[in-house]
């Protein structure tokens, strides 16, 4: 079996791996496909980011689907033959974190393809995976492989929108238009956003945009001042999205968010300089939003059920034989959103 | 210039009354469409309900939608010839419950056609009628005079979802399905709720569930025990929208409604008697909604924009010239759901 | 080793049960206190409440506080000698519930003492327990035995209040004066309620009220209208604690409830007619509270930094051998609130 | 009459002024104590903060305690004789954050001694002042004058701990231990905290946080690392309130504060560098609090009732004839927490 193993910054390298061994309440999985995240592009262009950093060869990958190619003994609910979507969020569920439904801090965690322990937790980009029945979402006909790899991202999404509390009705700005602005639209829309601004500095990721939904957007590198028009009576907007990590989307966004505004972080960006008298003044709460949990088992849900749309934002699906085609194409926000790769 | 009194229980007349004089700040609107609620019918057959009884003559009617025929001086932001929904709720903003935003529960209310105080608040079935600015709001041309008379129940229902919180995600169940029960699919879905059930008595009333989007629903004057798959693990629900107003509605969902679960009240039903002791013992939060306040705008702009669709619920629209046969047809609820009256 | 067993209503029987081995991970514990709830009085009573019924013998009892005999292998943290107040709460860790932090409502709970499941979970009125370290809270020097027994009922009331929300200032009505409600009245001051009004129908529990902490006392008995002066602008109070479990006195207070006003239901009562609409009206939030799960923790740091003080509340401290004359008195809420039976 | 003036930084002079009239509705009042705050001092040493700068001559000054001298036409329920602490703030009641209960968002709001908008709202350290009715709340025989001024900032750390949610058994650290540092530590003790560790740079202040409550203190001057104990497990703080205005403060709470953990930014300090990775991984919560409203009623009651004790923090009284003594009394947190001027 191939995976896709990082050996350092620019070092990916498709090699055989090990099959694993299926056990009592497992699924054997021939994966189909797998979506390229942002934290993949970190680890091949720089090696990891902040403090985490590859200290020994690792495969790359969460946000994959495939198809059940056999069950462990004792598995109730599953069959061969079965597409699943797989979470890649593995929680120890003992810790008093877990005790208290906030698995996505777990002190044990084991998510796939993360550097952040080590031994690393090696990854999904391989053509078979082992994985417990509780990673499993079984996907509709209806719903690609390709989709269904995005049940990954779309739950981040989702879980950042479950952080702001209840949007119905409500006005939302989202800064940053890669694929996780992207799915923060969908997510702000289903969850009934009346309004969504989106801001981004390149036209293609704009258009993405509009093509998920979001009513108004605004190029600030072209239209420094385009939020101008929302910033009468203390600002327009109730919930901000920060999905670009960048610290002028963040604090450019303030005058145009109303006095109590939400603000969920989701762009990671190392350290970022705030005004904090603004924060204080117009009493903002700023929200990390960080993974997610039982997010995985409704965005399986809505994608099965055509409660969201996430096809527009699949740029390219191409094999993972050529792995710095993809992981280039991904990197390149003027022509892809996500790239996915075939492991076919 | 006519409008529609209820003088007793089943005397509802024609009648010519005076037209208002136009002030300043406000708007003088030819009233198109009005649609008649469950409290119109109440007044009409039953004279009011609990302790709010008609004393003197009263212009029935809160649900309406027109076109400017004049504007008041000083008034900046509307011109003669717009089409507008109509706000009823006209709170006093003085009183400590509008000075807190819940100005749903103002001490000096006066909401078109109630007696709730007296002398009554005259009601808006009339052909013209004179309203301050904050009251109308501008209907899309894609949005009709009689959907645009429905943004006051839509109101009701976006209230009773937000009372509920954040529904993104999650399972819902909708015991009622009157015009009311039906507009909480419709906000329930436009809020993100993953899985909707829908519960009646009548065939009419459940096939217009699933017209505005319920996933299923359960005929409990058939199938008492319809619910049953839904109480495993101590119930799968994690919302009820109670609209029904019927003590056996609620009480039959309690077992399907998980622990922690919300109850939103939203039927009328004078006493019910209810098991405390699973109230208490599954932890439920059962929360009264009544009316709205910000909700209306929020109403009319996600009608405008198409993101919720109230067509299938109007079944009949006639002229107010014979109200009694519309107020026949919209008591039954064997065809129809929501009767417009036509005041052109 | 002798234990409190219930047979049947009114047969209460001291007997000798086996001693239990220790395991790993275990303390043996020598019990010293245990308190008398309002469910061992009903098991005593009534052989049980609603459909929960005695079956079989089963120990009664799950308020206790002792001192540790044995440690069992691989304790860390807990030494022989050591004083402590035991949670009789033992939830599996596993089930969803447990996994979203809501272990009250665990699928597979073993509590003390009660008769949910069966076969029953035997109780705590016994001379010696073996218990896990997470059910072992150490209790300071400062604080008695039977204080440490009524780290029990006090954890009922901390979950009851933060079912509340923040009191900080908040305006809180407690109706019922049992050892819940006063217990009510304790957290609700140490959570910052600015004024707090009981009520009962006893003037012994009435002076217990005042004695920890209540601001006024109604008795309402003798004075029927006494909540009357608390009605004016729809109604004075936050927040309501209900612990008689009685239909009256829940629904007496409603008009002395502001318009969302929190209601807290405690206490439990079999049915209770309500008038549904005054809910819906007002927008009453009706939750409830059934046992608790970290605030054990909380309840014992509490009383060892003398934050709360339930002194007042222990009205005798009597042997277990005479059960019938300490269950008596229990019982008789003209001269006692809680009753200890000591197991020395 | 007179009252305390800033031309300029350093430059405050006691000045005569005109005598207001009193109007209907209005009582007037003889100030006797005025507690110096923060940003009275930066007024004097720097002659404002931030974008807000003295461009005219101003009264300084807004927390103030009298007694009415004189009630004008149409006052209920106010006299001569009776001493208040007077609420500085004056919001429209008519904006759409009045109207949401935000009053401390005020588009309208006119404070006292604020140079925020112009003409400057003049300020409250004068002989004597014409207040409305709103603004005045009784206080008990048992509250002096110079308790009854620091009713403000008390509301201030009121608003601070609401804007956390509810304290009941919570774990609190408090950063900067000025005076609202100080009345945020008993007001959080109040609200329930069962245990609060408070750090600062200075052995007065930190002082001052033990006689006021707090369990724990850190001279991070003297001990970088005193936090280190409280970093297991991701932290141990369930809250943290950010008082010192110092990115150092805040930042090295971080790892100190778990998971979920809600931060609230009281102290201004223009920006701060944040490590937003943290914030994002951590899903922290940081909220900013800014003035009150409700709160200031709230203040009056806990001190007319002795729930809370703020005498620790007066630290001097002084005459308003001589303001510079005062002034550099009030800056030197080596010696002083809140200096009172005394106006008779």
């Amino acid at each position: 079996m191939e995976a896709l193993v990082i050996h350092a910054p620019g070092d990916l390298r498709t090699e055989e791996i090990e099959t694993p061994a299926l056990g009592a309440g497992q699924l054997q999985v021939r994966v189909r496909c797998g979506g390229i995240c942002g934290s993949d592009l970190h680890y091949y262009q720089h090696g990891g980011f902040g403090t985490v950093r590859i200290k020994e060869p690792m495969v790359l990958g969460h946000e994959v689907a495939g198809v059940i190619e056999a069950v462990g003994a004792d598995v109730a609910g599953f069959a061969a033959g079965e597409r699943i979507a797989i979470s890649p969020s593995r929680p120890c569920g003992q810790c008093s974190y877990c005790q208290q439904g906030l698995q996505n801090h777990c002190l044990d965690m084991r998510y796939y393809g993360s550097a952040m322990r080590n031994p690393h937790v090696q990854g999904a980009f391989r053509q078979q995976i082992v994985v417990e029945t509780h990673q499993a979402h079984r996907l509709a006909d209806s719903v690609s492989d390709g989709e269904g790899s995005m049940a990954e991202p779309l739950s981040v999404a989702l879980h950042a929108v479950r952080r702001a509390g209840s949007l119905l009705g409500k006005r939302v700005l989202v800064t940053g238009c890669g694929p996780i602005g992207a799915l923060a639209i969908i997510a702000a829309r289903r969850a009934g956003a009346v309004h969504i601004v989106a801001t981004d500095v390149g036209s293609y990721t704009l258009g993405k945009a509009l093509a998920v939904g979001a009513d108004e957007v605004v190029n600030v590198a072209e239209s420094p001042d385009g939020l101008d028009c929302f910033k009468a009576g203390k600002g327009s907007f109730d919930v901000l999205f920060e999905a670009s990590g960048n610290a002028r989307a963040l604090v450019g966004a303030f005058d145009a968010l109303r006095p109590r505004g939400i603000i969920v972080q989701l762009g990671l960006g190392g350290e970022m300089t705030l005004p904090i008298n603004t924060i204080v003044a117009k009493e903002f709460d700023l929200r990390g939003a960080f993974r997610f949990h039982e997010e995985f088992a409704m965005a399986v849900e809505l994608l099965n059920k055509g409660l969201v749309n996430v096809k527009p934002l699949i740029s390219a699906t191409l094999s993972y034989r050529d792995p710095a085609r993809a992981f280039a194409l991904a990197a390149d926000r003027s022509q892809a959103m996500k790239v996915i790769l075939n492991f076919d």
